[in-house]
C-alpha cells in the first residue's frame, strides 16, 4: 500500500463504527441499563419498582431494556448475580491472599462490607427469595451458599492456624454476615463517612470483640 | 350472714361472667388476635398479608379484628410496638442490673436476640418503615431510635469503666444490632438449636472478637 493512502485512511474520521467500537458500545449501553435498574430496585423495591422507572431514567424504552437484559424478574436476577459475583471475587482474592488466616479474613470482611454498601451488594441483601421464580430462586440461594462456604472456610482456617480463637464457626459466619449485611438497610451514600471507613470500623469491632484487650 | 347460705353461693356455678372475666376474656382475645396477625405478616409479609388470613387462622370475622386492633396498618403498628416495647423493657432491665457496663451490655443483647427470635421482635426487623403511614412510621422510627440510644448508652458506658475496649459507640452499636437483627430472616422456629443457644453464640462473638485472647 502507498504510503500516501496509508495515512489518509489513518487520518479519515469514519462515521462507521469498527467491529470492536460496536461490541465496547453494547456493552457499556448493558451496563448503563443494568445500573439504572438495580438504582431503581434499590430505592423503590422490586414489587413497587417498574421497568418503566428504569427506562425513563436512561430515557430509553421498555423494549430497549428486555433487549438487553430480559423481563423484571431476568434483570433483578442479572442484578443479585453481579452483587454475588463482587462478593465472590473477594473471597477469593482473600483466599488467595497472603497472611494469617485471620488476616485474610479480614480482608474479605472489609471488602464485603464495602460491596453492601455499593449498588449490587445493596441488592443482594434487600432481595427476598421469594421476589424470584422457583428457578431463580434456587440459583440465587445457591450463589448465597456459595459466600457462606467461602467464610466458613476462612474462619475455620483463621482457627487453625491460631489467629481466631475457638468459635462455632458457623454461628460465627452467621454473626459476621448479619453485621455487614445490616448497611444495606441503613447506609446512605450521601452521609459524611466514606464507604470505607464504616467498613473498617465495622470490621475491627468484629475483629477485636467488644471486651477489652491487653 | 349464715354460714349455710354463704356456702351455696361459693358453690353455685353461674353461667354468667363476672366483670373480672369479662376483663381478662377481652384481654385474652385481644392477645390472640394480635399473636394470630403478628405470625401472618411474619410468614407472609405485610404488603401480601391480608387480615383475611388472620381472620381464618382463628375462624373469627374480620371485623372481629377491626373491634380488637383497628386496620391492617393500626395492628402492624400494634405488632412494631410490641416488640420494641420487649426491647425497651430488656435495655431497661439491663441498666438497672449489676455488674460491669460490658457485663450489663451483654445481658441486654442476649435478650435481644432471644427478642428478635421472638414473634414480635422478628416484626421489628421485617417491617420497612414504608410499610407505615408518615404517622405510623414516625412513631416506629422514634421507638427505634430510644433501643438505639440505650445501647449506645450501654457501651459508653462499658468504655467509660473499662470493661470495654476503645470502640467508635456508634458504629458498635450498629455492628452488635445488624449481627443481632440478622436472625430475623433466617432463624427457623423448628429449626435443631434453640433460639437461647444461637443467642449465647452470637453474643461470644461480638464480645470475644475473632482475635484469639491470651
Amino acid at each position: 500500500m502507498p504510503k500516501s493512502v496509508e495515512n489518509a485512511a489513518a487520518g479519515d474520521v469514519s462515521p462507521f463504527r469498527s467491529p470492536e467500537q460496536r461490541v465496547a458500545e453494547r456493552a457499556a449501553k448493558r451496563e448503563a441499563v443494568l445500573r439504572a435498574a438495580v438504582r431503581t430496585f434499590n430505592a423503590r423495591g422490586f414489587q413497587a419498582a417498574s421497568l418503566d422507572d428504569v427506562a425513563a431514567r436512561l430515557k430509553i424504552s421498555k423494549p430497549t431494556i428486555y433487549h438487553y437484559l430480559g423481563n423484571k424478574e431476568q434483570v433483578l436476577l442479572e442484578c443479585v448475580t453481579r452483587g454475588l459475583e463482587i462478593l465472590r471475587g473477594a473471597a477469593t482474592k482473600a483466599q488467595s491472599g497472603q497472611g494469617s488466616g485471620l488476616e485474610r479474613l479480614t480482608r474479605f470482611l472489609t471488602a464485603y462490607a464495602e460491596a453492601i454498601m455499593d449498588d449490587f451488594g445493596r441488592c443482594v441483601i434487600r432481595t427476598a427469595d421469594e421476589a424470584l421464580s422457583p428457578e431463580g430462586g434456587a440459583r440465587f440461594r445457591a450463589l448465597k451458599s456459595e459466600i457462606d462456604a467461602a467464610m466458613r472456610a476462612l474462619i475455620e482456617q483463621g482457627v487453625a492456624d491460631g489467629s481466631i480463637g475457638p468459635v462455632d464457626v458457623k454461628m460465627a459466619a452467621f454473626t459476621l454476615a448479619g453485621a455487614l449485611n445490616w448497611p444495606a438497610r441503613w447506609h446512605d451514600s450521601g452521609g459524611p463517612m466514606p464507604p470505607e471507613a464504616i467498613a473498617k470500623a465495622m470490621v475491627d469491632v468484629l475483629v477485636r470483640g467488644l471486651a477489652p484487650r491487653p
